[in-house]
């Protein structure tokens, strides 16, 4: 099946299958089986076979599948070989510790550039580069042509940034702003994070267990 | 059909339908149909049908959804109303901004507790709360039975830190550290956050519109 064919369901399931597989590669373990990455990955081993499928796979019945062979197509898949070009915008708390704590190389991504519009933290230096006005974005992308802008600025303003942005040819958005960010434009990428949500997981299950808990009525 | 029941993917989707009513809710909008739900989800209507037929829906043919009513109810099953008591583990830059950036109370969490054990942090007042030693971790849990762990700790010594927690009554994790935390007891909650992952499905749509814009080869 062609990569454009997979479903989104799929695809969004392959950095966790990327990740559970490299740390089996990093054990030293040549090859899984379904059963077991369906045990890692908390789903069906029937579910796994079909995802892998998807993909040409590399199971082989009774043997299971090639780790390093499995973990490599699935990065070429994603794009971890790539060097995309990345900025960020907005460089308070919240912007430092994305840029301290994201591995960018191993997502794909280059960070070539920081921006902010607050003349106390421009020129700053910030894991090895200089933080420039946010007034510099029009030259910096005619010359670098960035891809891909995380944006880390004020809720109320980022709407505005990513139009901004667009229009400068960044057609790839990573939102960590509260307010989320759309575009009619469907070649315009845009992955809004919402951190809360996997919070409510847990508060959802700590009610849930409660509930369990209780004896009927 | 019990909460209980609900499928785990209908759960998951919870706080995206609850984010996008309270939206709707701030616009004053009353009622909203499958069809503009799935619009703003990016889901089919009849996705969105079955999922909220899971616990009830409010749908009515020809009127849709009553706005207020089903983001209360939402609100409701994922235990927003709930103040469970939270602790932060680890104040480093991560743990720091986890405390200013996350709406504990609109994710039906109080944070009562800040903990590092690096000297140069402890004492220090961060959300108007004093960091305290990992040391008082006992004694505070025996006093105060916090629910709720979020772990910002350096990634070697994660699962040994969730662990002790667990064995002082803590059974719900959520973890941003780059190693996952697992227990065998099922009743232990624990979401992993993986920031990366939303950043390599922008990857992987970048390389996959190039992918898509070259002619057939």
């Amino acid at each position: 099946m062609a990569k454009q064919e997979i479903s989104l369901f799929v695809i969004r399931r392959l950095p966790r299958y990327h990740r559970v597989l490299d740390e089996l590669a990093s054990k030293k373990i040549d090859r899984v089986s379904s059963q077991e990455l369906s045990r890692q990955m908390g789903m069906t081993a029937s579910q796994i076979r079909q995802d892998l499928n998807c993909f040409g796979g590399f199971g082989k019945q009774g043997y299971g599948y090639n780790v390093r062979a499995l973990r490599d197509q699935i990065g070429r898949i994603l794009g971890i070989q790539d060097h995309r070009r990345t900025i960020l915008v907005g460089l308070g708390d919240l912007g430092r510790t994305i840029a301290n704590h994201v591995c960018f190389p191993e997502c794909g991504c280059e960070l070539i550039g920081l921006f902010d519009s607050n003349p106390f933290i421009t020129g700053k230096d910030i894991e090895g580069m200089q933080v420039h006005h946010t007034d510099t974005l029009p030259g910096f992308c005619h010359q670098e042509h960035p891809e891909l802008a995380i944006l880390c600025v004020p809720d109320n303003s980022v709407q505005s940034i990513a139009e901004q942005l667009a229009l400068l040819g960044i057609h790839a958005f990573w939102n960590f702003c509260h307010d989320d960010i759309h575009f009619d434009n469907p070649d315009i990428l845009v992955e809004n994070v919402y951190l809360a949500d996997s919070l409510l997981m847990l508060t959802y299950g700590i009610r849930n267990r409660s509930l369990s808990a209780e004896p009927d009525h």
